[in-house]
């Protein structure tokens, strides 16, 4: 019986055409080797993957697709060729596999399976968005989305609010450009005037902002966020 | 006035001699055009750039200490270059500044001054550890060390599982390789048997190991996890 493959999670940018800026070379060097690809959507995996002008045919790599709805069934089908031997890469839309993405459903198998699961660096707007708000790194955690509900999406806040004074942790959230200015609202009328609120919009990008102040300074700025996927951190 | 330098966070490697694999093209670009540095070991910090291969003469640039130690009015000494238009690049002794790490100080001052914090893309063995565990990515907590007392580390921990357990919320933590398996094995004691633990070690280096297993599984194995700095993740 041959040995298995590896499961290799390929990052992918977090901004347009800044492959050549933020994908490590070492990414470069694994994707030169695989023929398997696993992707949310197939399209823009390939257009990606053609980006990092690597493969001389990218007509002769196999994808498969993987997202939400993909079942326990469905999933020892597309590691097969892992059984087989080969090594697969699961690719993410954005940034890393495995964070709010269906990558985890593969990544959760491979390690029932004993099959060798190996991260590769590369963008995280999480992680950059942390880094550049000086805000607390030694605790923190990540929320995902609020709720779309004002009110639940506020109550959220403020529990989150006297979790993070508990415990010095910074707290996290993602959000889609056409939510921010109305989450950026929940934020002012939710939080203590002293609470840091720190906005990364863009990151790696052209028009990347970090920008941490406190929620009565904020209050004093005019702002539009709507143009780009952000993240959101506060420190009570 | 001239216009304010802006703030490089300057990522590092999270294992030795890995710097042309995971180390973007675009940290090495920024680097380029940098004179000023701030670190929390100058002699590492220098050895660190010199491995990159971009500088003509290392004895050029300008380092200064940047420790837990520095006060408020240390701090404005040392951006000084800043105010002068110059750039600076904070330094990490692994992987990202200001996750675990000084560089957090420089980097909340920036914002009270409103100096554009710019984040690089680079390693860090939290996120790799996350993405590679297969646990829950979309709802995630750091907790930096366990206490050193048994007693508190094994309460610290089951409390942290209920709270895995409510919020369907990963929990993760560092350690140093001489504890490692004395914090495993309060993992094994503590936890339910059907949590699942991971263990991340080495990540990017030759002896990298991930695996994810429930408690129940992890009590049938030896192990000797004594020899690289470690990231551990559980999810109830």
């Amino acid at each position: 019986m041959a040995a298995k493959g590896r499961l290799f999670l390929i990052p992918n940018v977090i901004s347009e055409a800044t492959e050549d800026v933020v994908i490590p070379i070492g990414v470069k060097t694994v994707l030169k080797d695989l023929s398997y690809f696993l992707a949310e959507d197939i399209r823009t995996a390939r257009r990606y993957l053609s980006s990092l002008k690597i493969y001389p045919a990218i007509e002769a790599l196999q994808f498969e697709v993987l997202n939400k709805d993909t079942s326990l069934q469905d999933l020892s089908q597309l590691m097969q060729p892992i059984m087989e031997g080969h090594d697969i890469g699961v690719l993410s839309e954005s940034g890393c596999p495995g964070i709010a993405d269906p990558g985890a459903l593969a990544i959760e198998y491979a390690h029932q399976q004993n099959i060798r699961v190996v991260p590769l660096v590369g963008p995280s707007s999480i992680l950059l968005a942390l880094i550049a708000s000086g805000l607390n790194g030694q605790q923190f955690a990540f929320h995902g989305y609020l709720p779309i509900d004002a009110k639940e999406a506020q109550q959220k806040i403020r529990e989150l609010e006297r979790e993070s004074k508990a415990k010095n942790q910074t707290q996290i959230f993602i959000e889609t450009p056409y939510r921010n200015n109305s989450v950026f609202d929940h934020f002012l009328k939710s939080l203590h005037t002293d609470t840091r609120l720190t906005i990364a919009l863009d990151l790696t990008g052209k028009n990347e902002v970090v920008q941490t102040r406190s929620i009565n300074q904020w209050k004093k700025i005019k702002f539009n966020w709507a143009k780009s996927p952000a993240v959101f951190l506060f420190l009570a």
